[in-house]
Order: C-alpha cells, then sequence, then structure tokens
C-alpha cells in the first residue's frame, strides 16, 4: 500500500509544520501564560514545562524518528540509529513531561489522573516504552533472527503508528483540556489565545497525519539496495 | 504490511466493543441527560441527539463499511454493495447528528462553531462527503479504467483510514469537552457519570483502533478469488 510520493519531498510539509507548531506551544506558555520553570511559587510555570516538552520533545521528535526511515538519503544501518536515538530522546523528554504534570499537581495539591487526557497518557507512554523495548531487543541489540524480525516488523510499524496517533489526539485532547480551564477561569472565546491555542492543536495533528503519511510513501532512495529491516 | 491474524476472527472484539459504545451512550444520554427528542421546551433533550447519532450512527457504522471489506465471507461485489451502502447511512446520520448540535445551539442562542471539536467536526464531514463521492464515482458508477482504480486505492484506504481516526479522535474529544461543561456546571469529578462518559471515549478509541487494524489484517477467505479492486 505505497503512495506514489517521495518521502523526500513530502516531508517538506510536516517540517514546516513541526517549527509552527514549536513556536505556537512556545509562544503559548511564554508570553500568554508567563514562562517556563522547574521550581516557583507561580505554581503555573511549572505546569508550562508540560505542553512544551510534550509537543515539541514526545510529538514532534518521535515524528522525526519515524520520518528518518523514509526521508533520509542514508545506508540503513544509519537510519536505524538515527531511528532508536530520537526515539530514545523523545521518549525521556516525554516522562520528564508528563512528570512536571504530576509534580505541578502536587505542589499546587491538586488530584492526579483524574482526567481522559491523563488516563490516556499513561496508557500511550506505556506503549511507548514497550514499543521502545521490543524495538531494541529484536531490530538492535541483540537483534532477533531474520524470521522474527520480518515477522515483527509489520506489528512494529502498525502499533508504533497506533500509538503515535493516540499521542497525536491526546496532544490536542490536552490542548483543548487547558483551554477549557482558562476559558471556565475567564478567558474569552474569542481571545487572542484561544484562537492560538485551537490552531495549535489543528498543526499537531496536520503533523502527525502527514509523519503518517510517509510511512506508506516512496523511501528517499529507490534503488534496489533499500531493503526494510 | 499484513498482519497474520484472520479478519473474521480478529472483528470479534471491536463488534463487542461497538455493544458496549452504543449501550454506554444510550444510557449516558436517556438515563443520566433526560433522554432525546427532536422538539423540545428543554433544548438539552434535542443536543442529546447528536452524541447518539455520530457515536452509533456514524462512528460505529463507519467502522463496520470499512471492516466489511477483509471480514465478511463473501463476494467482491457484494462487500462493495455493504461497504456503500454502510458508508452512505453513516454520511446521513452523520450529517443529521451535526445539524441537531447546531439546531440545539440556534434555539438556545449559543453561538455556533466556537471550538475545536466543532471545526475539526466539520473539516471531517467535508472530507468524509468527497471520500464518499470519489469513491462512488471511482469504484462504483460509472467507475473508472483498471489503471485508475488501481492508482487510487491506496490512496482512497489511506485517506479513508486518516478522515476515520480523526473522527473517532473527535468524538473522544466531543465527550470530553461535554463532561468539562457539565464538570464546570456542578457534576463531581468522581461522579459514576463522569466515568460512564470517560469509559464511553476510551471504548470508542479502542473499537477505532480495531476497526484500523482489521484493514490490515488477513481477509475472510484467504483463496486467490480474492482480488482487492
Ligand atoms: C501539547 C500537549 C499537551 C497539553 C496542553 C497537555 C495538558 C495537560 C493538562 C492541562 C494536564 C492537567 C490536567 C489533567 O490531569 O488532565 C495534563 C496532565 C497530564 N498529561 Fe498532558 N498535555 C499535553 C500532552 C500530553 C501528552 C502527549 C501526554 C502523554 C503521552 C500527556 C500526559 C499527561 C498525564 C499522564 C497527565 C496527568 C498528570 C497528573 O494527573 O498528575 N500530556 N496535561
Ligand atoms: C517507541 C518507539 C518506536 C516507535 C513509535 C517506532 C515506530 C516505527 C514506525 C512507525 C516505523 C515505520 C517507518 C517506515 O516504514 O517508514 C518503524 C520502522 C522501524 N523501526 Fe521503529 N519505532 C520505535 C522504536 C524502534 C526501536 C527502539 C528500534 C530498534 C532499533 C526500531 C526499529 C525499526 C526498524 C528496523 C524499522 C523498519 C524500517 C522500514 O521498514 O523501513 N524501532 N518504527
Ligand atoms: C460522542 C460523540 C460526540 C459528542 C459527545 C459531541 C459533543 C459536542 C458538543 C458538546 C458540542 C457543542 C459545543 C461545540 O460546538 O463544541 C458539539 C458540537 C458539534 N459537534 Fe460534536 N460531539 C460528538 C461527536 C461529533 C463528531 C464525530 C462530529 C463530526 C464528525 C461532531 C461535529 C460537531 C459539530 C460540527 C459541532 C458544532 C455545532 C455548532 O457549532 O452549532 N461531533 N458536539
Ligand atoms: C466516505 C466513505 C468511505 C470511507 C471512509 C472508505 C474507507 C475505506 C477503507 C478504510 C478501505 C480499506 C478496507 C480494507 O482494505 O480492508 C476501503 C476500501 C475500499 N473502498 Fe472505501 N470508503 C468509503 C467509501 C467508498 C465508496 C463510496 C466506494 C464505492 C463503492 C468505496 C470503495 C472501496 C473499494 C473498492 C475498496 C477496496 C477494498 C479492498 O482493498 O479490499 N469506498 N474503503
Amino acid at each position: 500500500m505505497t503512495i506514489g510520493v517521495k518521502a523526500s519531498h513530502l516531508t517538506v510539509v510536516p517540517q514546516a509544520l513541526a517549527v509552527a507548531g514549536a513556536v505556537m506551544v512556545l509562544v503559548w506558555c511564554i508570553h500568554f501564560r508567563g514562562g517556563l520553570a522547574w521550581e516557583s511559587s507561580n505554581k503555573s510555570l511549572i505546569f508550562n514545562i508540560h505542553p512544551v516538552l510534550m509537543l515539541i520533545g514526545f510529538i514532534i521528535l518521535g515524528g522525526e524518528a519515524i520520518m528518518s526511515y523514509k526521508a533520509l538519503p542514508l545506508k540503513k544501518e544509519v537510519k536505524k540509529v538515527i531511528h532508536l536515538v530520537l526515539h530514545t530522546i523523545a521518549l525521556i523528554l516525554g516522562i520528564i513531561g508528563i512528570y512536571t504534570a504530576f509534580k505541578y499537581h502536587n505542589e499546587s495539591s491538586i488530584t492526579n489522573l483524574y482526567s481522559l487526557h491523563s488516563w490516556l497518557g499513561i496508557g500511550i507512554i506505556v506503549l511507548y516504552g514497550i514499543q521502545w523495548i521490543y524495538g531494541f531487543l529484536v531490530f538492535y541489540y541483540p537483534g532477533g533472527s531474520t524470521g522474527l524480525k520480518s515477522e515483527s516488523h509489520p506489528w512494529h510499524v502498525l502499533l508504533g503508528l497506533f500509538v503515535y496517533s493516540l499521542a497525536v489526539g491526546n496532544a490536542a485532547l490536552g490542548l483543548l483540556e487547558k483551554l477549557t480551564f482558562l476559558e471556565s477561569s475567564g478567558l474569552a472565546k474569542n481571545d487572542a489565545e484561544a484562537y492560538l491555542v485551537n490552531f495549535t492543536a489543528i498543526v499537531t495533528i496536520l503533523y502527525g497525519a502527514f509523519v503518517i503519511f510517509t510511512v506508506f510513501s516512496r523511501p528517499a532512495q529507490d534503488d534496489s539496495s533499500y531493503k526494510a529491516i
């Protein structure tokens, strides 16, 4: 089920969306929400790290990790290391990002894990971790037999796309949830900030869609030296 | 990228989730929210039609339409008609469902289209309509050349899965949004109703994930008479 667009061309679109999304979430959290802080008496500044790390660290870097396989004109061995390293950074930043949400809740005496967003979030990071461990063991070190590798490959791609889509949807859900909290404490529905947050969610979803598209596009090098596993 | 599970076995799971989701949204709207009505002085009863039609009519029937291709042990021509008819009903019920949200807003003097959910919703129903028209013209009547059909096939599947995933995500977003409204007008976060709504969202997402899984599973009949287009 391959689509006749070359990945190296297609990725221009998600790369532009990634820059836009990163700028938007930074403008939101720093300009509109007062900035980022690891320790502060203004606990909201601790929360603000959460969307920044989840969007830039987890969603954008995780998407780059997925696209790297098709979009880069490099040797398979090199791309495997890039895929692995980028997913490792994404997973670590995702875990730190979730930790900051808990830290904010604890220091402001807000209950943990009361929302759909937080439950999905825990499920997603656990699945992402399992996917990482399985991918590492089978495709990298010690590495499975050729048979196991090719048996595992479609599952790895499908479950990878599945958990990645959930992560993108959950980021949009988090943006919307935060916006609803702000609106119920007085932010006007047609305020510039409300539009910024909604458009950040739309850019995030479009970015995620294009990441998934690349997986079905033609690899950067079309020669017979390209092999999947 | 086919996975070694047979669609006709795999679909047991989404069928059970579909029943659960349908029951949950009905219990929510009828038992907890006071029932459904097309005309009423209690405008909330008009709104209640929206989640019921969107979940049962649009998401569940649309998912059945997608699964029918792989899961039913029937001739390709028959399955094509089932796929077409189910998507047609899903699209019509989806349009009526969106209409009831507008009707509720208008009769209660609430602004239309102020939320991310509503913007995504409009985008999704338009894309679904375009996908329907293109699918109808190319695969059904008058039907494209064999070349056009097989060129279009991967795009049809990919864009179909894309718009369907967005619809599933948007249904979860709508459930969460409505729950947040209810919580800000007094519903306790640990009320039974809050759990019901959150679990309906989780069941919806799982159902959507399994629908997508079937597309990558082995068709019900494995013989060589199976051809895709
Ligand atoms: C831009 C993206 C995001 C925004 C704006 C956001 C927003 C929020 C908000 C407002 C909360 C506190 C309320 C609550 O518990 O629901 C929260 C908590 C949480 N978020 Fe996010 N989120 C984003 C992305 C993500 C992602 C992608 C994940 C996981 C993959 C995630 C996982 C969590 C978890 C686990 C909590 C619960 C922490 C606790 O209960 O103490 N978030 N997020
Ligand atoms: C949790 C993290 C991970 C996710 C979400 C993920 C996701 C994906 C996705 C979506 C693809 C399809 C890319 C394409 O075909 O264009 C893929 C391919 C692949 N991944 Fe991962 N992956 C993860 C971790 C790993 C790890 C740790 C390894 C070990 C090195 C690995 C090895 C591979 C291999 C060998 C392929 C095949 C590439 C191809 O078919 O061209 N993955 N991964
Ligand atoms: C169980 C599923 C759903 C629930 C609980 C739900 C909930 C809501 C709520 C609370 C509103 C009013 C507030 C607003 O405008 O955001 C609304 C409006 C709307 N919904 Fe949904 N929704 C669901 C599914 C969907 C789906 C799947 C779509 C489209 C594919 C959709 C499309 C719309 C549209 C276009 C509006 C705007 C109507 C207007 O502005 O007058 N909904 N929905
Ligand atoms: C908006 C509505 C539609 C959506 C979301 C949609 C989605 C899909 C999806 C996801 C598949 C992949 C199924 C699989 O391979 O297991 C598919 C296959 C297909 N659809 Fe649609 N479809 C729609 C409307 C139509 C229409 C109106 C027709 C015309 C009859 C059509 C004809 C086909 C054909 C011929 C296949 C190929 C099945 C195969 O590869 O085995 N679709 N559709």
